[in-house]
């Protein structure tokens, strides 16, 4: 597939500044570019790959002074970051052909209900009582339990586990392997040391627009909703506990964890291998950065938080600055 | 399902306290109490919710001293958490119906021996010389190796994957896309920086009553067995490396991590995103926060662990507390 | 299958001290060791055991110089370590029989290209277009997207979920549920606090004699390929980001964690649960102690690092034993 610079100005609302006419058929960063391809300029650092790109088009922002002439034809647009998204996306729209219809061998209950268009791969199963939307791609070695409901415009990526009871919405993504609505980890411990199993008798419930990544663990509530809520975008192997409540457009990193009953706001970002205890609340568009530990209730919004105990990030970084000092601080002292 | 306060009353050996004719239909949280619904109050945190629940019944403490007039009908007994615990637990006896009978498609091999009402769902397979208890739920899409065996009454849920030689007892569950068996991470380096594989000919040996979460992965033992003891509760995206033992009635949270050929003693509590290094041993009755490390062994039973190196909680607390004091103490001093 | 001592000597190229006809028919660790097997000395907190080991054979280094005679007859070597090691990987060419052929049900697309002496287990799936070299193993359960290409005596175990366009070499082994190709976790904020999701146009390149642990997840690049160079070993948990290059054998322990588009060299030991912040690159032969966050480019080859953020180990451990004597040495300067 290909198209002309002048195409794709067009497309991403560019004006262009060298040859329209040359033409595009992949896509690189900047340090990689080559012949035939486009690429884009966002952050600063890597300013200097402009001049030497061998890119036969870049996308760069309408302000940008040039400190020479760069060989590449330039396409200069408002924020190059989100028209590169933009091209990315149409690209996917232009080139991936969405496959319909049932896979054989595969098992779909007898009274589940199935929406247009739908994909059901090979080795897949839907039980008893589920729902699927309309244009809902779910691929090969997926498990649908019973009584699940999912939305419409879904992509199941294979090896996926969702349990009986599992709500999921409209536009959601969920990756391989992933597995939504396992039993919470309830153990009643009693007087002889041993543990009594406390059935989980809750669901998830996904909002639409959800992403899901490879490996991740959703469990069920014990009773009620492990709720996610509209645009969540959780990333690999994270696990969310029984009860818990991800607020919308929040955004967590791979390998963090989430503890019982706990309520995370909106709009909140957390890095990689957080973890964050149960029964505490977060407050909207908190930050937390990766490898911290939140173990207390955060009311005020819009923090950055840090270590752990998690407290706000520029405390955490003047502490870890001090320890670093501490050596030679007390030798002064001690003199 | 229905039943009267009464009723319910009977069954956990409580009193009733209003209105024992009311009908029950579902469980809530006491702070998301309905009518028709049975709620429970164990933590005073949660005492206000108890004179403003619109549940139809709570179940509380019979020492309770009530501040004022409650809407619901109270079931007063010993432990409101074993109570409802044991209410949860007679409900879910009572609505679910244990299938039986092998799905088609699946493979067993023609070798393995399965005992009375096995299930085994479709796409699942089951290898030369398994051998599969009585009463044993075995979803879709589950892998059995060979020479495999598993006890009674056991569940294993979709996606689960046993290797060879994998021994499990009675009564254990295993959630969704758990990994029983694989390789322990054994690489010999060589002169040339290059690794020589070791073979890991042991396996994992899971004794009675042990549940296992989602995503968790225990390695076999490069000579000898992996060893959970019976009532071991392991969380979701655990690690458990090879050679480990597990010592009986240890619960380990997610995320957490066991290294090679490390002995955990028994009534162990281990949080969430904890680190256990290779060759050491932990006393039983140790409890180790969360996102702790463990590097060396523990000999001391009963003790509380904190931090990375863990050391007892209450030395990693006032560690952290100091921590935070310093720039104030530091510029005292200075000055 | 049984052996006698002069026999296993003679295949680790050892002398023999003691009776070379005695019978050897299993493996032990050296506090395990009963009549009928062999186990080995390398590690010398192990040699009380020696002298007790009810072995039959035991494995030492030549130039040991024992305390008291052992029971054991002794294969005398130069590196008792490697020797075990060797004697392990001949037991396991003798004795594993590999199976070939295809199972049923099974799914392999018409025009996808298979090597000789394929497995393919039952209810496992390889897409369109995509390439199977020889004497590889693929297990029950596992799912291969369109476009893979695989090379020769390869192992997939079961529940491996391999995306589009994945590449992968010779003599790789994956173990189970691992998933290779899934998007990168690219979100670009919007205005109104959405993200926009940018699609991942790259795939994942292994190359030859890589391990990849169960339940561990690699992602594909957004453009271009996240690359495995040759003999890296990959430990269970482990998330590779997008756009992420990890060097010529280096190994990386369970659950740690590589931010997007970051280098790690080659020959690197990453220990357990450690974080790796993205757009950074690590030295050749640098070691990562267990649950450090590497948070910044490390420029010098060779060092050993510590804490997070991560510094040279040997200062990490300072401040660690200085943070231990904090409160005693503040009291005695204000005192």
């Amino acid at each position: 597939m290909k198209f002309t610079v002048d195409q794709i100005a067009q497309l991403i609302q560019g004006t262009v500044d060298g040859d329209g006419s040359a033409s595009i058929s992949t896509f690189n960063k900047i340090e990689e570019g080559k012949t035939g391809s486009i690429s884009f300029l966002a952050n600063p650092k890597y300013e200097s790959y402009l001049y030497q790109s061998e890119a036969t088009a870049i996308i760069v922002a309408a302000d940008l002074v040039l400190k020479e002439k760069p060989l590449a034809t330039l396409i200069k647009v408002k924020d190059p970051y989100s028209a590169f998204t933009l091209l990315l996306q149409k690209y996917q729209e232009f080139t991936s052909v969405k496959e319909i219809g049932i896979q054989q061998p595969s098992y779909l209950a007898e009274d589940a209900k199935t929406g247009l268009n739908l994909y059901l791969g090979q080795f897949s199963s839907i039980g008893k009582g589920s729902t699927i939307g309309k244009d809902t791609y779910i691929a090969a070695h997926v498990t649908i339990g019973n009584k699940v409901s999912i939305g419409d415009n879904c992509v199941i990526y294979p090896g996926v586990v969702i349990y009986n009871d599992t709500v999921i919405g409209n536009n959601c993504t969920i990756h391989a392997n992933a597995v939504i609505g396992s039993d919470g980890f309830g153990f009643a411990p009693q007087a002889d040391g041993t543990f009594s199993t406390i059935p989980q008798l809750g669901n998830v419930v996904i909002e639409d627009g959800v992403s899901i990544g490879a490996n991740a663990t959703i469990d069920r509530a014990t009773m009620g909703s492990t709720l996610i809520k509209k645009g969540v975008k959780i990333d690999n192997l994270v696990q969310i506990a029984h009860n818990v409540e991800v607020g919308a457009n929040t955004a967590i990193a791979a390998q963090t964890g989430v503890s019982g009953s706990t309520k995370i706001g909106q709009n909140c970002l957390i890095g990689g291998q957080v973890g964050v205890a149960g029964h505490i609340s977060i407050a909207n568009k908190t930050i937390v950065t990766a490898q911290s530990g939140v173990t207390k209730t955060v009311r005020k919004e819009g923090q950055i938080l840090g270590g752990t105990p998690a407290s706000p990030n520029s405390e955490y970084l003047k502490r870890n600055a001090l320890l670093r000092q501490l050596p030679d601080l007390l030798k002064r002292l001690e003199s």
